[in-house]
């Protein structure tokens, strides 16, 4: 019973690796090929060094820069990605962990505001565990709440107001004001503390231990875009990064950075982590933030996993790996596999403009033949055109 | 003047660098962070390796297997992609150049079919330099030909027929029935030496010194898919892999493997090589292969490329590095960014609905949503849906 991090923990991550071991031109190559561009490291104050150390978590800074423009002035945001494991065991009351939770990242998001940091944004339902693999109800729906005047928003509001950032809040929705269903949102705390609106996720997943169709639909809310002060953002919730067309509708909506918080776990999408949210960098011409919890979450009562394997407690170990792409393909080092952890990023977003200009994907796109093609597609009558030998 | 190729070779690819300087749990491990399951190696028949040695280009061959079902017998295929330099400095004449292409790559098939090939695709535009960065036209568009009729089409029914494989043949096609326009265009080629069908290229690019819109349109053919006796194909030529909708019609219209054809050049486009291909693959739950021809060609006349930097003659180097990946998000290691390959997967097609039905993106795409989302985008009078702060 309990939770354990320890037990699979057992690969740092690609990057420690590649550092470690290979050496000038061949490490150069490499790293260009699988990263694009190198990033300058940003320096970190020593008071947000103090809080990492204290907090034992990672915190990693990086520079993006774009070409200087005469007309208009570098447009600098310091984004900041936040993975976390548990904070208490899943046994514990449900106050009590999700309260051990706010402590816990409360203190990494004043990491992340002492850094430098003007948007912050969390992991698919940071305040709870990821419960939904057991299919159980109680007590796990009891950690939904209000997206407007939850706990989780209020404890988020009075730190984004101290800090003047802007904190993306991603939560396990109770919507109150509508027939108490529950909702996989994401809210969007202005740097003024005032909620700004909500995102819930477009794409639920039916694969693996993410039984999370049984507890929520897919949202009927669209893409919606939040200008903020530090510019526009949306989020695509978790599996929506498997939907090419999800990511483009929010770029479409004018999303300069699209926040990606998820929950993923090793042997099922750790092969395609690395490429999804970055595939959407590129083909959008914005920054795209992929961030997964972290750490092994242990249930009280044993389920099953579909596969024929015994019945078991645990989810497998969420794998963090967070990162930051760019536009032009290029991405920040990924957090640890196995630690909580803070990464910022210093991001210029005249280079969506830029890439936008020059690569020109969204001046090329067609967007008239395909949505022509997929309302075709749609049809339950489509005729798949297939041509065949006579 | 003349051609070039072994001054841009020096850095052979990642795969070849890992393997040189990671060892044990790292190695397996960043290999299966990156690549995902590792496939065993195919045995290479002996007459195979001679040709490829007496052609001095690299043979690789893998095995890429499904689970076994009770109902479904597996659907194994050998897929064969081809990347080649030029094999005449572009000073020679059309027809010496466009024979000798013949010879040398006509070869690689013959050893791609001696290896047990089912399907061969060559690289875009296989049978001459890529000239479009010249903007001139003559000797260059001298290289187009008909798609049903031409020389190329007609060389490669040859060997289609002689040896019962089913080929790709990107050429620059010369519209002789309609007006004589050219288009950017591959020949499928069915396993009897018949022209099956032709497809085009969808979206043309405008950067860097990919000119080519300067010398064709944009397809007006659709999304085509061709029903082999191997399975069923299509074809989305170069720039169509930054444009994810492309992928998805092919999908859409029912392709179990999509080839890319390409042609692109190191300091652009090498850190997106891998990712978006590859990101096709797993959004569309079928096999891609991208395939990029390799070498630095070099053009009689002086030419600028839109960057503040002096005329020059060159292209910049081809970097090679084709693969091939397969629906659950693994992929072969590439071929040399520096020399002519031939690269086999063996491929079970029952993965892609194994994983349609595990993963079930496409059962959650909600297509129906995205047709009226881009519709409504597509408008002029389109108003993004952008949330602000009261």
């Amino acid at each position: 019973l309990a939770f354990d991090m320890s037990s699979t923990v057992e690969f740092e991550g690609v990057e420690s690796a590649l550092k470690k071991s290979l050496q000038g031109k061949d490490y150069d190559e490499v790293r260009r090929i699988l990263y694009g561009r190198a990033y300058p490291e940003l320096p970190i104050p020593e008071e947000a060094k103090v809080r990492a150390n204290d907090g034992n978590f990672e915190l990693q800074a990086y520079e993006v820069t774009a070409q200087s423009e005469q007309l208009r002035p570098p447009r600098k945001v310091r984004v900041a990605v936040i993975q976390n494991s548990i904070a208490s065991p899943t046994t514990a009351p449900v106050d009590e962990q999700k309260k051990a939770l706010h402590a816990k990242v409360g203190a990494m998001i004043e990491a992340a505001a002492l850094a430098g940091a003007n948007i912050v944004c969390l992991q698919e339902t940071w305040m709870m565990p990821f419960a939904f693999c057991t299919r159980e109800r109680l007590p796990w729906t009891e950690f939904a709440e209000s997206a407007e005047h939850g706990p989780t928003t209020k404890f988020l509001s009075q730190l984004a107001a101290k800090y003047g950032i802007v904190i993306i809040n991603p939560i396990l929705e109770r919507d109150e004001a509508k027939d108490d269903v529950i909702w996989n949102a994401a809210v969007v705390i202005s740097h003024t503390g005032k909620v700004l609106g909500k995102s819930r996720k477009n794409h639920i997943p039916r694969v693996g231990d993410f039984n999370e169709s049984n507890y929520y639909m897919e949202s009927t809310l669209g893409h919606p875009v939040f200008q903020t002060i530090f510019g526009k953002i949306a989020i695509n919730i978790c599996y929506g990064r498997h939907h090419p067309q999800n990511w483009m509708m929010y770029g479409l909506n004018g999303a300069e950075i699209i926040f990606n918080p998820s929950a993923t776990t090793g042997g099922l999408s750790e092969p395609l982590w690395g490429i999804e949210a970055r595939n959407a960098a590129i083909a959008n011409h914005c920054f795209t933030a992929a961030i997964n919890r972290v750490g092994t979450e242990v249930f009280p009562n044993e389920f099953t996993s579909g596969n024929g394997l015994p019945a078991h407690r645990d989810f497998g170990h969420f794998y963090g790996s967070s990162y930051i792409a760019a536009p032009d393909g290029s991405r920040t080092p990924g957090l640890s596999r196995a630690k909580d952890g803070v990464l910022i990023a210093e991001i210029d977003l005249n280079l969506c403009r830029q890439t936008k200009d020059s690569w020109g994907f969204r001046m090329t796109n067609r967007l008239d033949l395909y949505a022509k093609s997929f309302e075709k597609a749609a049809h339950p009558d489509y005729q798949p055109d297939i041509r065949k030998e006579c």
